[in-house]
């Protein structure tokens, strides 16, 4: 089924630990749509760059099957810039710059072939554009999920709580499901959130895993323990575009392959984190993945045998 | 087969954000024994107190099983007393006061019947202490556990490491874990504890779960997700008295009776949490213990179904 992605397509300036690597694609439209790659080859991209933005880049999205008439490149202004420096411990980083460039001025035009996605992940942007692009569909998708940050629950809650009540799945991190539903414990803080309209919460916990909370069932999803983690930058976005594209590729909404696919959303993030930028997810097999997946089952998987 | 737990017999002074509890009974050995007693009564323990303890607090451990023969009662001495303040996220936390008095001078004493336990727990104490002990055994246990923390890093890390070479599995936290491989890496760090002597490494995550470690081979165990944890203390010692005490109960080292080991731990730290000191420990029933464990179960069981 087809899946529609909405975010940044972008430059990124990345430090860890390990390593840097300068002016590297980045965005969350772009690790979404290349996590998804691999489960559907229907995918639509609603994004804006500037001219400055490598065609060759551009090509390979579409070799990968991302349709780009969404995707609008703007003549003489330069492409979104993000800098940031990662502590060594991964899980903290620090922002170093910000340049919006053609972001600033970002009004979503969803070309007609576009009006009636199946799926949505509607990426991190400010709540108004992810609004925008959910007034401007014919037909309901089966499944809206939305990934936002604290910085709109500081500066732009009102209208984050209205798109809320349009999707079905709500994606994000630890911090920021506590910081919008004021409560510290994940379990009472997906409570809050399914009031405020999704149905679905899927609270990601970066290295400890991801939580799927839904009218009281919960699952829980692991991170693969890894001997290194290169760079972290676009591992909750690579998650969220293999979560969809398994729900894309399967077109199931029971809660079973639900599970599945934050299974495979974490699978995919877990080869995000192995390489800078994009770069794994460039690289990947098929049998990698279903190599990968086979390690989550070994990883979590028991026999409970006694009766007390 | 038998359970021998080496540890504290204690009091705690214990404030949560949801409340305080003075004097109330704690000890590793306690939660260990208490824990381990809903899966074997073939228990023993080595711990010292003072003639302050309750006499019907230690007949309440003889009630579940456990042999009190080699826990010495100093007359006209003061039992361990550890106060402690939990921060708002319950992960971290303040010692106020820690007054050694009877484990100042401890010299654990093995009576007769103690020296072939099939299986050793050996709660945090001196390094030199847990050493003492294994010196008076006739015969070697089938396996032997050891929990340990960051003091005895920074203050006796030379004898530390030579009762490591003596145990078969190491249960400790994230935190200890680093600081005594240097490693930041989980699984990294677990390779260096491997070749410090303990052929099993169980790291405690606290709410992020717990994972196993033997030969290459890892399993994960999820924390269950709670919305209230009123008291955190004892929970990892609670976590060891499962693990061991089912291991106890079933007598197979096999890696797959281990990761439930793991899920059995993780389920009786999940109980302990639930009220302040030894509480719900007091009064869970194998029915209970029996449900969580399908919640376990349920939490983490996943069906991979597709193949790219």
């Amino acid at each position: 089924m087809s899946l529609l992605a909405v975010g940044t397509v972008a430059f990124d300036d990345i430090e860890t630990p390990f390593g840097r690597a300068e002016r590297v694609i980045g965005g969350a439209a772009t690790y979404i749509t290349l996590a998804a790659s691999y489960f559907t080859d229907n995918l639509k991209i609603v994004s804006v760059v500037g001219d400055d933005f490598p065609k060759e880049e551009l090509s390979y999205l579409e070799s990968r099957g991302v349709n780009l008439e969404g995707l609008q490149v703007k003549a003489g202004e330069k492409s979104f810039f993000w800098a940031g420096r990662y502590h060594d411990n991964l899980n903290d980083r620090d922002t170093l710059d910000t340049q919006l460039n053609v972001l600033a001025d970002f009004h979503p035009v969803l070309p007609d072939s576009y009006k009636s996605p199946a799926y949505l992940m509607l990426g991190n942007l400010t709540p108004a554009v992810q609004k925008a692009v959910i007034e401007q569909l014919e037909e309901r998708p089966k499944f809206i999920a939305l990934d936002t940050m604290n910085f709109w629950m500081d500066t732009a809650m009102e209208s984050l709580l209205d798109v809320l009540k349009h999707i079905d799945g709500l994606i994000i991190n630890d911090e920021e499901a506590r910081q919008l539903s004021g409560e510290h414990s994940l379990v009472k803080a997906a409570d809050v959130i399914h009031d405020m309209g999704p149905k679905y919460v899927v609270i990601k916990k970066g290295e400890h895993g991801a939580l799927l909370f839904e009218g009281g069932r919960v699952f829980f999803a692991p991170a693969l323990p890894l001997a290194e983690v290169y760079d972290p930058t676009g591992a909750g976005d690579t998650f969220a575009g293999g979560f969809m594209g398994y729900i894309a590729r399967t077109d199931d909404l029971s809660f079973e392959n639900m599970k599945r696919a934050v299974i495979y959303g974490s699978a995919m993030a877990s080869f995000c984190v192995e390489k800078f930028s994009v770069e794994r997810l460039k690289e990947l097999s098929n049998k990698e993945i279903n190599k990968r997946i086979a390690q989550f089952v070994e990883l979590v998987n028991f026999d409970a045998d006694i009766e007390l």
